[in-house]
């Protein structure tokens, strides 16, 4: 199994970007990804109760539809609380990409990301939609990496090439988000696709697992967006023998290579939250089960007071007690062990024992600095 | 019914304040509380799972015992996540205050606020304690009122006047917490004092009602103290007629004047609030039930980007949608309907509507700017 930290499409991908106007800086704001042959979708959608226009669309699409041959992504604009204009556009969109590419509409599949509450442009998207089908090509990924990108820092890219069956599977991921997982700005999207041929019902279980133990994993901020959107795309380029949920070994190394390229994209995304300055790792053990884990960790994670004494690089411990506690985890004071590592460092590890099972999870977070409260107190 | 923004205590109670050098800044860190007719007691403890151990002897001498007759309480020092050593402390500590005042031990509630998991020096309590029982009186309230403060900018003090069957009823509060709700510094505490003559059932559920629509009505930062405490003495003394759940408007008056006094000093804890330059109410209606509108302002209140935008008075409205589609209330896009008041003023008002039924709720937040930031990266 072997990882590149940039992104490298599997067979029969191509991708494009380009600057349509959506964004009044010029830059690059709509991205599309093709597949030449028709590929399974699995797909992962925020839970917020006020979900983006796309997000509706594409429930549809996934209801009516089994295979799909393109994603089309703008940023600059959430297309949210939105109205019936919204959805309007989000579906006019899907229809302009099929009808350029000769594809049914319902194969294709729509993102958004961006401020929320404002008319997203659909006749800059239509006017742009030919030029940007023109473009789709496998190098096309670069501008479409970027397309993707709001406040993020950098592109997070990933790629893992492993073998099954003799043969070679890629699988490559690109995804978005300044590290807040905030509602307004900072969407995280994320986009994979392999050439792997596997079950739509192994893709779901894969995709499942990795984003439990990646995406679902990292916090800024606690703030759920309306948009966030995982989509992977398996057209079985590959020709590898298909994996099934039943084939344990083929299935299992999927597995551990999707998970890879989740978590490698969610750490990424961590990285660069706004006005961060330290890699937190939260590890809690000791639990009785991995959800358990996981809601103490959690619970440290979003305290604001441990943000900011982890930016100040201050000692004071007694703000993982007490947010253990507040997590309602049935934690015993004399059961409880903290450790952690020198704060004078970039990368910092928490780790906390609550003496009640053998289940772990970790958390993986930034601090809380000024700066997060200068960029989100001046940006709409 | 007539409010005084100052603490008068009312009839048969006496304080006193002073510096026993918990604190090293030499303020004054010992306040106590003294009831000359034993006194019900109604007390509301924090639900952190970790509890500081004066609430644990609390919890004790609340089982125990039916009458109580002082409250000592230090500063500087939360004497949690302090061991078998932290509760010998808070025993001592109440047996020194009942041997010096010839009353029971158990009829001592004990009380503790600073930060967590250093041990509290014992013998400056101990050797504290003559003088401060020599320095109870009436005016003795003014320092008791600071020797409770931390990082608090002003003392909370309020007191309520009004006549039941013919006699004068006065409740007198004073609270500290410089508005975090914060577990090692800014733990809230509330003593509130009356003279009124009332079953303990009566106080218990008036306790309740006022305490749910006044100090959990109150966030800054979500973060839950492991210290928290509210604490009634009502000593009789008014010889009002006595106040039981069943006659109707008396209590009914008792439970205005026992809210109005809860709520004033909610909202100056959160007008204290570290680095808040806003004070703001989220109002939200059309909520099925009282537990769901406070639930949506909640995840409003608690937001880190709704919070930075008040405070960048960026009409960023975005936030408040997702905000409450993240607060899991079943909220419909179409049903949403939000309305705020200009942002360039010191005191704000979100009206937020789901469409849902006809219960409402408010809770009372600040903004979150650099300083709260500044304050909490330094202090240990």
């Amino acid at each position: 199994m072997k990882i590149y930290k940039k992104a490298i499409l599997p067979l029969g991908f191509k991708a494009a970007g380009i600057a349509s106007g959506i964004k009044k800086s010029g830059k690059l704001d709509l991205a599309l990804f093709y597949s030449q042959l028709p590929a399974k979708a699995s797909c992962q959608f925020t839970t917020n109760k006020i979900q983006a226009a796309p997000i509706k669309v594409n429930k549809e699409h996934l209801k009516k539809n089994k295979y799909f041959r393109a994603v089309i992504v703008n940023s600059g604009n959430a297309n949210c609380f939105t109205g019936e204009y919204g959805l309007k556009v989000a579906k006019q969109t899907a229809s302009n990409v099929a009808g350029e590419l000769g594809i049914k509409k319902e194969g294709v599949l729509v993102a958004s990301t961006g401020v929320i509450g404002k008319r997203l442009p659909l006749l800059r998207i239509k006017t742009a939609i030919p030029a940007l089908t023109k473009g789709l090509s496998r190098a096309g990924i670069d501008k479409a990496k970027r397309a993707i990108m709001t406040t993020d820092k950098f592109a997070k890219e990933v790629t893992v090439k492993f073998n099954i069956s003799g043969r070679m599977v890629t699988i490559c991921g690109i995804a978005k988000g300044a590290g807040m997982i905030a509602p307004d700005m900072a969407t995280m999207l994320c986009f994979i696709f392999t050439d792997a041929s596997i079950s739509k019902a192994a893709l779901d279980k894969a995709l499942k697992f990795s984003v439990d133990n990646s995406f679902n994993c990292i916090t800024v901020d606690g703030c759920m967006s309306t948009n966030d959107s995982i989509i992977v795309l398996a057209n079985g380029l590959s020709k590898n023998k298909p994996i099934d949920i039943a084939i344990g070994t083929n299935f299992n190394l999927f597995l551990k290579a999707l998970n890879l390229v989740c978590l490698e994209l969610a750490k990424m995304i961590v990285k660069d939250a706004e006005g961060g300055t330290k890699f937190i790792q939260i590890k809690v053990k000791g639990a009785r089960n991995f959800a358990e884990a996981k809601k103490a960790a959690a619970a440290i994670a979003n305290s604001n007071l441990f943000k900011t004494a982890m930016y100040g690089e201050n000692p004071n411990f007694g703000r993982i007690v007490s947010s253990v506690g507040a997590s309602g985890v049935d934690v015993k004071e004399e059961e409880l062990k903290i450790k952690v590592s020198p704060l004078n460092r970039i990368d910092i590890t928490v780790d906390v024992s609550i003496g009640k099972g053998k289940s772990y999870a970790t958390i993986y977070t930034s601090d809380l600095s000024p700066d997060y409260i200068k960029i989100n107190a001046e940006y709409n």
